[in-house]
């Protein structure tokens, strides 16, 4: 049995206030100048989800297409919202999308998010999710933070230590952002199709999300900068450069901040996802201790293929035995309802010590096999080992 | 039952010589010069093969590391022999990888593949592949080849298309290679680590490969340059500029000829591997078509889901029938050996047109997972619709 992601779990700093939970986390580097407590930043979030998904080659925008049957959009809100000092997080939809987003809020349980309509283009829509948070919005539950964050729907792999990296410098410089060596060398092509230069890769960096800035350094950029900048631009570092003169804080990113662009992205993006799920997993055996020690060998089998933690069958309160395959499918349908995977799991007890282990590492076969894929078409199966 | 990804086929022009073959294809472009037929120009390829895959995070470099079971390189391998006209493959692997690879050519039956001693940067890999092309060498089997492919053995999606256009193009301007738009804007880092500048995005390209050079071309300028390119040197374009002044043609590849560099890639490329596989599948059934018609119901659900061919089971030459569990479990051990993964499925057959096809349903979920996430753990089940 394997619980679904984790809906958005309460925060420990929720009881608290933002910037109070702020302070207590690792915002205030204890450095020489910790003594007078410095006032940890208020800090508010923007994530352009406009976009058509054109790269990916399907129709549905890539934000909202479904890992495990759960928009990827969701999964990075989930990430921003396991950060407790960020306060606000404002998103940028398209009309067209807005009533879906909303579904998935409610759907998934997200807390302090923000709608705004999305631009034509990627820099409209993070200045639209910028004005939210300005403070001349007359009815607006939003206040001006001190640093915005500016993230990508499609990057679900973000965490908190980057997170704060970019905000502390971004509080320090101004501007900061997540970097990543090149993959690929970068060229300039010539008007007629052929290399004119190569770029030196060491020399160059790719610029990912998340980036930070001081709210006043960026909402002004963004008033000032042109509609070619609105309309053609790509990089809000560039911005904060052109129009604020702030050279921007370049902040290691780890692989894992890569956007998700094609489709063999939305494949590696699930791959993980799996990973990650099946370092949290429940398996529930009906074993009796002085009987042949089965559930012992069977947990240490399966402890090397995954971190796992068991429950005696006998003491979780079951209402019906599931005696027969009949029982298992109606159980398992019932609890697909609360994203929980059922399938039940037969183990022969052969006598012979040599077929015992043997009988044992097909059961754990199986049920890693059944836990990493996590595909809902074997829920209910009796599967024998 | 799923057949494996197939062993290198035999290519149809595999009975003809190499050249021929080539003049066949449409290497001959049907331009205006086309009437006195063009020589189709002899073609080998170079694959560097000798990197760590220190950015994997895993021990084994990542050309070598198994998706499906199957090395990385091998299906590099595999998409370059489809391409009949390709008359020898030269692979560059590290001394302590030799063994390791001349296994992996003898077991998935590569052919046309030389193997030379990887230097210790790519550059110097690919040179050690080209000195072997060269006429100079006294015991080589290998010839001179009018044109060079060079790829990566870690982009394993290589389609015969852009094959022919970055040949093509290199016949014609002496040097050419495939690129594609940037993902990420890329910057350029000051001393300090901060933003210098950044580069706008519509006017760079990621330079991908493959890439194809007239052979002098590209091995003059190799003989040329100097100890410093050989060791931070990224791009093989840039040699041809700098040192054949050529500047190569740029031709637009698919999103699919990305380099495999992070464990995400692994996840990505063992996906697609797994959709591909997925287009030639093979169902075989115990029916009898003037009962239900079930038969025909579960090929006309699982069309929508597949590409799937079926076979009648009677028309199969099994030795003997799957009666019961214990024998399709014998049975898929034995064929598991011939990379067959067999499982059994039983269909109910209620009565109510309704439950049936309910069961249908269920059962093409369940064969659609089967072959979708091709997984050895569920081998020899029988699972039940």
């Amino acid at each position: 049995m394997e619980p679904r992601p984790a809906a958005p779990g309460p925060c420990p700093g929720d009881s608290r206030g933002a910037e109070e939970a702020a302070a207590a986390s690792s915002l205030n580097p204890a450095g020489a100048e910790a003594q007078p407590r410095r006032r940890a930043p208020a800090v508010a979030a923007v994530l352009p989800a406009g976009g058509s998904g054109e790269r990916m080659g399907v129709p549905t925008p890539k934000q909202f297409c479904p890992i495990l049957e759960r928009p990827l959009i969701s999964y990075t809100l989930q990430a921003l919202e396991r950060v407790c000092w960020i306060k606000d997080i404002v998103v940028a939809v398209t009309g067209e999308n807005m009533e879906a987003m909303k579904r998935i809020i409610q759907k998934y349980q997200h807390q302090r998010i923000s709608l705004v309509e999305a631009g034509v283009t990627r820099h409209r829509s993070i200045f639209n999710g910028l004005k939210a948070l300005a403070e001349d919005q007359p009815d607006s539950k939003l206040s001006k933070p001190e640093v915005v964050i500016i993230h990508d729907a499609v990057r679900p792999f973000v965490e908190e230590d980057v997170l704060l990296k970019v905000v502390t410098a971004a509080k320090e410089h101004g501007a900061a952002g997540a970097i990543r060596p090149l993959v690929s060398t970068v060229i300039s092509p010539s008007a007629d199709g052929c290399l004119d230069h190569s770029l030196e890769r060491a020399r160059h960096r790719a610029s990912e999300m998340p980036q930070a800035f001081r709210f006043d350094v960026i909402y002004e950029a963004y008033q000032q900068c042109s509609d070619y900048d609105l309309e053609f631009g790509t990089e809000c570092l560039q911005l904060a450069l052109k129009y604020g003169h702030i050279n921007a804080k370049l902040v290691e990113g780890s692989p894992d901040l890569w956007k998700v662009t094609y489709k063999r992205d939305l494949y590696a993006a699930e791959s993980i996802i799996k990973e990650r799920i099946s370092q949290h997993i429940c398996i529930v055996m009906d074993t009796k201790e002085d009987e042949n020690h089965v559930g012992h060998y069977l947990e240490e089998i399966l402890k090397n293929e995954l971190n796992v933690y068991f429950l005696d069958y006998k003491s979780v309160p079951f209402d019906e035995k599931m005696e027969s395959l009949i029982q298992i499918r109606e159980y398992a349908k019932e609890v697909k309802k609360r994203n929980i995977l059922l399938s039940g799991l037969l183990i022969y007890f052969p006598q012979d010590e040599q077929k015992l282990q043997a009988s044992l590492r097909q059961g754990v076969t199986i049920i890693a096999t059944l836990i990493k894929e996590r595909n809902s078409g074997l829920v209910g199966q009796l599967l024998v080992a």
